[in-house]
Parts: structure tokens; C-alpha cells; sequence
């Protein structure tokens, strides 16, 4: 690890982590459309950033939504090029009474950086960015680069899914480095080298044409809460099993050498069930453990149920209409439209008279998977045994980026998808956090990656 | 109908109109703690007006709550005593955005005033003040009367039972006249003469120590939401049968008179499908007709189900706690501490493993009923025929006057429905009104009324 871009980001460190709180401060909920200006200001200061260090050609990207976010730098001739990825939006945060400190006050805790977006993804993108700068700072690139950050991770990313789509020249590239994903078990270099995808859906539900007094018509009037869930009770039972009729049809099981690979890494079930979900016991299907059942396995869940009286205390209405928020998750050979065409006929199908139904599809995203035997992939193994001084681990991701599997569809690239996260860092939950020796680690492990993969 | 009050009554009905829509405009929510400065608003005119007409003794009765307002007149030495009640809170306004004109800023269009309180029970509550205006105006009242109105009937009327179970002096009637019904068509005078019981409650699922990513997590970790949705699945089938054990054990059918009765009413179900509840079809239980299963059946109705992600968009959560509004009638005989236990064990019994479940009762009242040879019901009888040319139909109400049961139960008193609402008055939903002829015919009845019982 002699590389003066290492030198350069430990000496410049303080800086760099300031430099990410000032990223962190910009509340860019990407899907509340109060905050659309939070998520300019948080490109604004991507590309501010992008020119400073020495890119070319950077600008905004602009569309219906939030704007893409890209740069170049491609004066290493005859080297390959990389398209670095990474996403500036963040989710909501509520419950906000859950946090210990403000969201977007970030804040240094316990050897760790507490903020909405510390880990996903804003504290990767950074570490993106410094690497970037280390490197340009000491001499040039080591290979060919382009930016392109987005905005609507958390909301589909509609407009760099279309961008991708129309393989525009500004995306020729020879793989792509996305770093959104985690650590298996903190000090464990690990590659992600499967994702699931998914669909995440509204049902709506109307009954009455207006909102009724439960005592004079309850009994006779439809009440669409009872009609979703006598719908929703018959996607999944209550041991997991999905019930949509061919739902498991293109389901592609691991392969015995990868399943033996996951029965040997360092997972306490016992562990995770205490400290990362915290119930009583796990749930999910007979038959597969806890990383099948997160990995390979295609999931249903409802994430709320607006309509009718949530205050506190009573109120004793039949509410005319009601929504649920159900998503599933896919894996691995699973395709997005087909599942929601079967979810949707059978939602239905399953529709019970006297209250109509719209099933809508809010945003869809590929499974993918990426062949261990890649060169890319190898040069990250090589990166992170120098940095983490370990053997790296490959694993699979339960999470959706949909991005990888357009860079793969669209483009043909392989995404090499060092993360850097650790599997407590609340991502979409209160008190998200970074782990500040990962944010560091992190740093230097992509700094050495694109010196390798530059050959 | 030769009656000096009357004749009063007609003369001043513009300015009873007028101070109408003052009370209308208090927006005093009972269930919205920021709006308790305006219940006690409401209660305070009721008083000061029970002072302007002539009332002795007027007073807020103090609790914890929201306050009583009480007054007397017991001047008619050897009469009977009526205890008049009625309600001065109201029903949150949500969905705002449905109503056509401001609930709080009452408004006559088509016959009607338009405001959140018009029907329940404001328009009704000040029908009785008028009609004790008028006869106390023209010479004073044919019987002994004590006035109790209360602030808390939406949210359980927790400090009326309590003093009602007190038997306090104040107490001392001969009979309750209660306003807070309807009639059964336009023109059609109505005694209502049974109400449904309910118990209201809330179902409070929590999994997960804190929300979890769905992608990370979803297959594994318990979703509370899912949990709800199969515990509440089994509470009613999808053709309205209740499923908890012994439920229906106490239900007492109505007479084989009374159920000829019901079948003589002029109700046209295809009208009340269309323009009451407007769904494509009705539904409820088989075997059973409209009136039967919102008079005498009971039935369970879910309200909202707080929790979770519930704005725009997308967000991939699987939520630490979900909650569900549930509520449940009852009909004569139930009793609704029994009917809570056999629900709230059943919902325990339900739990899938993974989450914790609460059972909370939120509020109760008794189901009753009161005999149609009552000497006061038949006074209301002769009143009514005089007023509006017709007899007096006798129906029962799906709803819950909780107090009802609470007069009949701690001070004997037999209650005197008599109710001027119409079934398409929106009560508990946008767009509430009250028929200005029945507000109108509503305080001649009360005042033909008060002479016949007083004799």
C-alpha cells in the first residue's frame, strides 16, 4: 500500500469526512416533492465537487425528475474506462421521534457517522469521490472514468433506468463500480454479486361513494380496509409461502457450490436475530435458511395502509377507499412485468364484491447476478486483500438495485459492487449510521481497486 | 297545534336559525386535543343560553374531560321530570378536501345547512333549546326539566357514564328525551327504539426492534402489517360472518312482530344501495336483510391501520410496529365487557409468531332497547301525528347512544328517542347537513311533545 493516493487520503481525512457532513446536511428526500430543491442543491454540490478535483465535461443531466449528475476524465489512453455509480437522494425519516439525533444534523458517535444517507448512499458516494480526488491528485487516473450519480434510487430512478436505456455515448464504458451495498460482518471484505429485484405496487380500494358512520351502515356497506385484507391474507401465508399462482415458476435456485459458500460464512443466526431484527423469533419459509430465504428467495410485504381514521382516540368510519403499499421482492431469473401481471390478475381475482380495485406499479427492478470469474471482479479481490489484509467473501444482496441489472441488459457491463456498509447500519430506518474505520478502509480499498483494474 | 310556543317558535325561527350557525361554528372536535379550548367554547353558549331562556342552577359539571353542561327548570310542582341530553362535540372534518364547503362555515343550500355538527348533533341539540325558549317564553314549562348535554359522544362519553353511574341528584328524572336520531324517510315521524352496543378498540402489532429494509430483510423479519392482516382476516369472513368464538351466543333476534314492521317500512334497497352507500352491490351477511343486519346483527369494521410508509410514492419498509382502529357492534343481550374478552382472547390466539400483540379497548356501550308502550313514547306518538299528520313508525338505530343504555341501567329511566336527522345527512362524513323543514318541524314536535308529557 505505497500508492500516494493512499497517502494523500490519510492525510486529507478530516477534510474529507467535513466535507461528506456538508453532504449530509441537505435533506434530499427524493420521493417528498417539498424537498425537490434539497435534491438539486445535493447535485449541485456533487458536480461542484466533480469540476474541483478535475473532471470534464460535468453537468447535470436534466429530466421530468431529479438530475442525473455526470463527469469524465478520459486521459488515460488505452486503459479501460469504469462507470462509477452511486445515488445522492435518500429516503424519509420518519418515524422521526425514533432518532436519537436530528436526521440531517449529522453526528459522530461511538466511532461512527449517525445521519439519513450516511450509509446509503451519500457516505459511499464520497468515498467514491475522495478516491477519485487521491488519485487525481497524485498524478492522474489509473483508467478511464465516468461519473453518473442520481437522484431516485429511493424512488425507482425512472430517469437514469430510460437514460441507461438509450445507451447514450456518454455510457460506453468497460464495467461499472457501484458502491451501495455492505459488508457481510465488519473487517470482511465482501463482494455483492447478486441482487434481488422487484415491484412495488399500490392497491386501491373503493367502496361507498363517501365516507359512512360505521353504526348505521356497518354491516351492509363494503368496507375496503376488510376487502384488502382478505385480499392481501391471500398473497402470502402466514409461514411465507407466497400464494400467487405461478409465482415460483422461474425461480432459479443457487447452485451447491454457492449454498455450501454461504453455509460458511460467519453468520449467527442467533446474532442477527437479536441485534439486527429484534424479534421474538424469524420468520419466512421452511426449508431455507436466513440467507436463502433474504437472497434467493422472491418475498411479499406490506409497507402501510393509508386511508381512513388514524388520529388518536375513535372515529367510527367506513372509509369510502382505501390503499395498501405492498411490494415483492424477485430473485435471480424472476422477470418484473410477468410477476405483476400475475400479481395483478390474481389481486383481481381475489377481489370481493361490493368494492372496486386498481393495482398500480409504482416501480419495477431486475435480479441480477454477476459471474465471480470476471477480471474486474478479481481486481477487487486483489484491491481488498492489500487493504483488509482477508480473503474476500461473495455474497448476495436482499435489496433491489435496478440500475445493475439495466447496466448489465442495456449496456452489457458487470457491476463490481464493493460496499462498505455494515449489516447494522439502520439503512432506511432511524439512526442510519456509517462506520467511520469502513468510511476510511473504504477510501483506500477503491483507490487500490482502480489501480488494479487499470492494470 | 294552537300553542302559544308555537306560535313563538314560528315568529323567531330566522334568529334560531342564526344562532345555529354560531354554534356551528366552533369547531369543538372532541377527539383532537387541540381542539379542547373549543369544546369548552361549545359548552359555555349552551350554558350562557340555558341562562338567557330561563334555566336556574346552569353550571359546568368539570371532570377530566371535556365539561357537562347542566341547567333546571323544576318549577312544574307535581309534573314529571324529563332529563333532556344531547351531544355539543362533534366528528373530525378528514378527508377535508371532499367537502364541498368548509365545515366550519355553516352554509344553506337545497333546503339544508351544510356544516360538520349540523345533524349530530348540534342542529338537534339546539332544537330542544328552542323548544324550551318558546315554552318557557309563552308562559312557562308543562313539566320539570333538567338539561345534560355532553362533549365527549365521539370519543366514548367516558365523564357523562361516570356521572350517569353517580346517580347524582341532578340526576332525578321520570325520563330521558335523547335527539341524537333520525327519521326513517323524509315526512315520516320516527321513534327509534333500539340501538346497537359497540366496542371500539385498537390492535398494536410490533416486530422488529426497529423499521427494517425490506430488501435486506423481507423473508426473514417479521412485517406487522402482514400479521394484522391475518389476524383480522379471521375476524369476519368475506360474506360478513363473525368468526370469534361465541360471539353471536347472546344475540337476541328481534320479535316476529317487529321484524313485520321492518319489512312494512318503505325501503327501497336499490335506492339506499345508490344513493346512501353508492357501492356497486351491498353486502353483509346472508339470510339477512338490510335492517336486520345494521339493526340486529352485530358486525366488525376496521377503521384505518396507522403505521408504517403511508405518503407518495415508495419506500421500502418494513415497519418495528403497526396499529388497526377496530371496531365492533352488538345488538341486544350482548354484553360488551364479555364480547371484548372473546375478541381480544381470539386476537391473541391469532398471533403469528415473530410479533407482540395488544389488545386495547379504546371505548364501550351497552345495546338496548326500550318497550313501544312507554306512556312517554305514547306521548311522543300523539305529539308527532299532531306536527306532522302521520304515525309514528318504530325503528332501531345501527348506531350507539352508549348513554341510552346508561340511563336505562343507572337510573331507570326509559328514553325517548326522538330524532329529526335524514339518512343521506352525511353524519360522521363530508358534506354533513340538516334538513331546515326538519329543524323546523323538529322543535314543533318537541314543544307538542313536552305539553303531552306533561299532561
Amino acid at each position: 500500500m505505497s500508492s500516494p493516493a493512499i497517502a494523500f487520503a490519510h492525510e486529507n481525512h478530516a477534510r474529507f469526512l467535513n466535507e461528506l457532513k456538508d453532504l449530509l446536511r441537505i435533506p434530499s428526500i427524493s420521493t417528498l416533492p417539498e424537498h425537490a430543491g434539497d435534491c438539486r442543491k445535493a447535485a449541485e454540490m456533487l458536480a461542484a465537487e466533480l469540476r474541483r478535483i478535475g473532471f470534464d465535461n460535468v453537468h447535470l443531466k436534466e429530466g421530468e425528475g431529479h438530475p442525473l449528475v455526470y463527469g469524465e476524465w478520459l486521459k488515460a489512453a488505452g486503459k479501460p474506462t469504469v462507470l462509477v455509480y452511486g445515488h445522492y437522494d435518500v429516503q424519509p425519516v420518519d418515524p422521526i421521534d425514533e432518532w436519537h439525533t436530528p436526521p440531517f444534523e449529522p453526528t459522530e458517535r461511538d466511532g461512527n457517522i449517525y445521519a439519513r444517507g450516511a450509509v446509503d448512499d451519500k457516505g459511499q458516494v464520497w468515498m467514491q469521490m475522495k478516491a477519485l480526488e487521491s488519485l487525481l491528485a497524485t498524478g492522474g487516473l489509473p483508467l478511464n472514468v465516468r461519473v453518473l450519480f442520481e437522484g431516485e434510487e429511493e424512488v425507482g430512478g425512472e430517469a437514469i433506468a430510460s437514460y441507461v436505456a438509450s445507451k447514450a455515448p456518454d455510457l460506453k464504458a468497460d464495467f461499472a463500480l457501484v458502491c451501495d451495498t455492505e459488508l457481510f460482518a465488519p473487517d470482511l471484505p465482501t463482494l455483492c454479486v447478486g441482487l434481488r429485484g422487484m415491484i412495488y405496487t399500490e392497491i386501491e380500494v373503493k367502496g361507498a361513494k363517501t365516507d359512512l358512520h360505521s353504526g348505521m351502515y356497518g354491516g351492509a356497506a363494503p368496507n375496503p380496509f376488510m376487502a384488502l385484507i382478505h385480499i392481501i391474507a391471500k398473497l402470502k401465508d402466514e409461514n411465507g409461502h407466497i400464494l400467487i399462482p405461478g409465482f415460483y415458476d422461474d425461480v432459479q435456485a443457487p447452485s451447491k457450490e454457492e449454498l455450501e459458500a454461504w453455509n460458511n460464512l460467519p453468520f449467527d443466526e442467533e446474532h442477527y436475530r437479536k441485534t439486527e431484527v429484534g424479534s421474538s423469533v424469524l420468520v419466512g419459509e421452511e426449508g431455507y435458511n436466513v440467507m436463502e430465504r433474504t437472497w434467493a428467495r422472491p418475498t411479499v410485504e406490506v409497507h402501510g395502509m393509508p386511508g381512513g381514521f388514524t388520529g388518536a382516540g375513535a372515529k367510527t368510519v367506513i372509509p369510502a377507499k382505501a390503499l395498501a403499499k405492498v411490494s415483492m421482492r424477485l430473485v435471480p431469473n424472476m422477470m418484473p412485468a410477468k410477476s405483476f401481471e400475475q400479481y395483478k390478475s390474481y389481486v383481481e381475482k381475489l377481489t370481493p364484491k361490493g368494492v372496486e380495485v386498481t393495482v398500480r406499479l409504482i416501480h419495477q427492478g431486475d435480479p441480477c447476478i454477476v459471474a465471480v470469474n470476471n477480471p474486474y471482479i478479481q481486481a477487487s479481490v486483489r484491491a481488498m486483500h492489500e487493504v483488509w489484509g482477508k480473503d474476500t467473501v461473495f455474497i448476495r444482496s436482499g435489496g433491489s438495485i435496478p440500475i445493475v441489472g439495466d447496466f448489465d441488459r442495456y449496456l452489457g457491463l458487470p457491476s463490481v459492487m464493493m460496499g462498505f456498509g455494515l449489516p447494522d447500519d439502520n439503512l432506511h430506518a432511524p439512526n442510519e449510521k456509517f462506520n467511520l474505520k469502513n468510511f476510511r478502509l473504504g477510501i483506500d480499498s477503491l483507490i487500490r481497486f482502480l489501480e488494479e483494474a487499470g492494470g
